[in-house]
């Protein structure tokens, strides 16, 4: 089944984007009378009928509004440090809409290898994979701030940092509770400083573990990610 | 801390292979008397100091022979269908190699993209993740096998076959029970075909699904090996 991304979508008749639209008729060569589904990237999906096949302004019917799949009870925000290599960090991307994120907060820390990021490339990271696993959320994404400003905004729920330090123990599983939003802080490949992990916890952050595993940046942020769904998901705790 | 690779370690004097040496002296540009950490793949780690930096047979000697922290009480395989593209596999046994597995069986199946594999380079990938994330364990990988071959193999634990069908509620998630062995099958980009399922069902495995989210092949499999890391390393279950 084909996906398109249409932020105004609506029932009805509607219009692509130049970008939609030249996916659709000429790559996929799509033509009228078409189906394929629709994700507003707010929550909703529709199904799809090419109406007019116009290479830079496509016409679509759209009808059968429902909920996504991936409404959920909670909310998960990532911040993460931007890795070195741009593709370790759109692989974290691609993987967390895929498995389910709310919102990716890029930051610069004291050990960052990256302080700016590009985020419109990010984000067609993140377009791409919430059409390819039909998701009808797109998951926000907001360019690199500052550390030490970060750790002070308001969040409501249930903060952590993630710190590879010997005196860390309680881990991220233990010490989320289903159902609660969520917000954990990924450090950069050299970890946070010693003085930044104080701000965190002065500010509120809980200092946890992901395991006695050794992880590169972007696996820990995924792992933080699936730790998170995976509790929501399970029947029995 | 560098770590390199040697099979047969012991402590005292030891030869590095070719490509250890290559990597030591030229690339890292080593010196006698420098110091690293030495992994065997088997279990144990050693504290390594070179004593003739040749870039061909490089010579060092090894002490304080010690466990790995990887040393689990429970053992996990994955069996999965090579993804169409190769740097998805490669992906998945480099995040599968960090956050812990210890083996990896490749096999073809009907709806499957690839029949062949290069197993020798997917075994560098996993090689470097060990050596990256300072592992003793070298994860065993295996060569692609006929799905009904595989199916029929016997295995001292619970089976699993990670399924996408409307009729499967039971989730990984809650089927496994903690410190035993698992076996976790993921089909290939188009999934198992319902005779596939069905045979594996006839041979003790258990249909499960990863939860809603439609995943690609290498993120099932890394979700999948994940959750069995979880659960076991979760205090509160």
């Amino acid at each position: 089944m084909n996906v398109f991304y249409l932020p105004d979508a609506t029932e009805g008749m509607v219009s692509f984007s130049e970008e939609e639209s030249k996916h659709c008729v000429k790559v996929l060569r799509m033509q009228e009378g078409d189906r394929f589904c629709v994700t507003d990237g707010k929550g909703s999906l529709y199904d799809g009928e090419l109406a007019e096949a116009h290479p830079k302004r496509a016409v679509a019917c759209l009808s059968n509004r429902r909920p996504g799949y991936d409404n959920r009870t909670f909310t998960l925000e990532i911040a993460i440090a931007p890795t070195k290599l741009n593709e370790r960090t759109e692989w974290f991307l691609e993987k967390a809409t895929e498995i389910g994120i709310d919102k990716v907060q890029l930051f610069a820390s004291y050990h960052s290898e990256r302080r700016a990021a590009n985020v419109e490339r990010f984000r067609k990271v993140m377009i791409a994979a919430m059409k390819q696993s039909i998701k009808s959320r797109l998951p926000e994404i907001e360019d690199v701030v500052d550390f030490n400003k970060l750790v002070k905004q308001p969040f409501d729920g249930q903060k952590f940092i993630a710190w590879i330090d010997d005196n860390v123990t309680d881990q991220l599983c233990d010490k989320y509770e289903k159902g609660k939003n969520a917000l954990v802080l990924i450090g950069p490949e050299g970890d946070f400083s010693p003085e930044e992990a104080k701000l965190a916890m002065d500010n509120g952050f809980i200092p946890v573990s992901l395991g006695e595993a050794r992880l590169r940046t972007e696996t820990a942020a995924v792992v933080a990610c699936h730790t998170i769904q995976l509790l929501n998901q399970m029947k029995r705790t």
